[in-house]
């Protein structure tokens, strides 16, 4: 189906991908740059890349694929420094858990080669990052969510679903808008309020103490804000308008359960948490989600 | 060790504790009485007791054991409908979540038999309720933690304890403003987030289609959202001050998460989540929960 893969990030997202292209005989041929040399390197000692590339400009010389798998915040210098080298039938693809923000660092930086990029979010991942822990799994029975823009070219959009499709992939398509506020509602919010969790605890003096007798509904609570911080840091300021107006309604929210509490109206607490215990039982994981 | 079990509560939790005493050998006889007759029938008809008491009162009549395992916000009323039948030696327990508030309702109304009353929150549960769930494994390898206070009987409290270990159960001594104080932090404020946080996207109109996007780490978040809403009504109302004050530190915590993400500071940010993050990953559930 592709020549060429230019992978920019050869870290777990990219070379995962790299892996189940190769697997899947998607691809004849990655050409790999990380912004580590030695990551580039480890990533063609593993097979993850067959070629190292200098740069990310060189990384995509002749590529009609390309991965651009960097942190949200490292997108726009990215097509930046690889825009001299794109052509309108590249298929190029982003896998950041934002959307928003990389659309409109593509549409100022690739300019008339915008209708190259068919913004991609994989929901997948790993508790361990790096290239070591590549899997051509990573992506198989996962939602892929698709935000093409109005300069999206049709043809590279059904090249872009073709493909995911062939790597067991669900797709799903939305506008950016739609996508950020979602992820903003059911993701970036609930590892807000668990970091928030957290820090409130371990600022406290009998913070340890505490901890010490948490159960396992506080484990399942917290989970998530094991998470990686830099990632978390990227997402939070990426997805910020959306994060902040998630994170008044929850506020509001907490406010009607504390009025409720403080004034001891039994009542109007039971209604609230019934609409919320019911709401929580009748939702179940979408069979879009494995695990 | 004991001659007859006054059970007030034939629930779970009542149910279960006539069950594990009775298989442990621990008590002969187990008179029982709970608000609807319905229930008190049906715990005779299961064999979890073995004698229907018509009132609170006539269930304790004779007894040298006591379990009062009903709602904490009808824990006063019990405890003066069985007053007139208190001995010096009769050991009184409890099994709700919150303690202050029922110490401070024993001393209250028990007056002079104040002594008799070991306050007890057996850390155990299951989704269902009622008597037909009722097990005598409920409570082995769980959590129980005893509050005594300065007038509890020590006699009483060996007792107590013996008992509870006999159960299977691993005992903990706090004070009652330790323990609620302690569960407020990682038990109450944790259920009144994730209850908060499930209406939050209700009231929104799109909630059902975020909804229907959420995955694993949602689901994490938000499973003790679906706990029972009048269990967590009284908890909430009988912990207030305790819980209202982790809400406050909670918002603190928040506040200068959102301070960050407005500024756009990611060094402020990355350090706050790493905090979070940090705290978290080294946090184990301790040995004394099993699930």
């Amino acid at each position: 189906m592709f020549e060429q893969l230019g992978l920019i990030g050869c870290g777990l997202m990219g070379g995962s991908f790299a892996l189940a292209m190769k697997r899947a005989g998607l691809v004849k041929r990655v050409v790999g740059y990380s912004k580590s040399p030695s990551t580039t390197e480890r990533a063609r000692q593993m097979g993850v890349i067959d070629v190292e590339a200098p740069s990310a400009l060189l990384a995509i010389s002749g590529a009609d694929i390309v991965l651009v798998a960097v942190p949200v915040a490292a997108t726009e210098a990215t097509f930046k420094s690889i825009k001299h080298l794109l052509h309108h039938d590249v298929l190029l693809m982003d896998v950041g858990s934002t959307k928003e923000e990389v659309v409109q660092a593509a549409q100022r930086s690739l300019r008339q080669f915008a209708n190259c990029f068919v913004p991609a979010h994989p929901i997948a991942g790993k508790e361990k990052a790096g290239v070591e822990h590549a899997d051509a799994n990573l992506y198989h029975n996962r939602q892929v969510i698709l935000t093409p823009t109005a300069v999206t070219s049709p043809a590279l959009l059904q090249k872009a679903q073709a493909l995911w499709h062939a790597l067991g992939s669900k797709v799903i398509q939305m506008t950016p808008e739609q996508h950020d506020a979602t992820f903003a509602a059911v993701s970036h919010l609930p590892h807000l309020l668990a970091f928030a969790a957290m820090n409130a605890i371990s600022n406290q003096n009998q913070g340890a103490d505490f901890l010490s007798m948490a159960g396992p509904g506080f484990r399942d609570f917290t989970r998530i804000a094991a998470s990686d911080p830099s990632v978390w840091r990227d997402i939070f300021l990426s997805n910020r308008t959306e994060l902040l107006a998630q994170s008044q309604a929850f506020q509001h929210a907490l406010q009607a359960l504390e009025t409720a509490i403080t004034s001891g109206d039994g009542q109007a607490l039971a209604k609230l948490l019934e609409q919320a215990s019911t709401t929580r039982t009748h939702w179940t994981l979408s069979s879009k989600h494995l695990n």
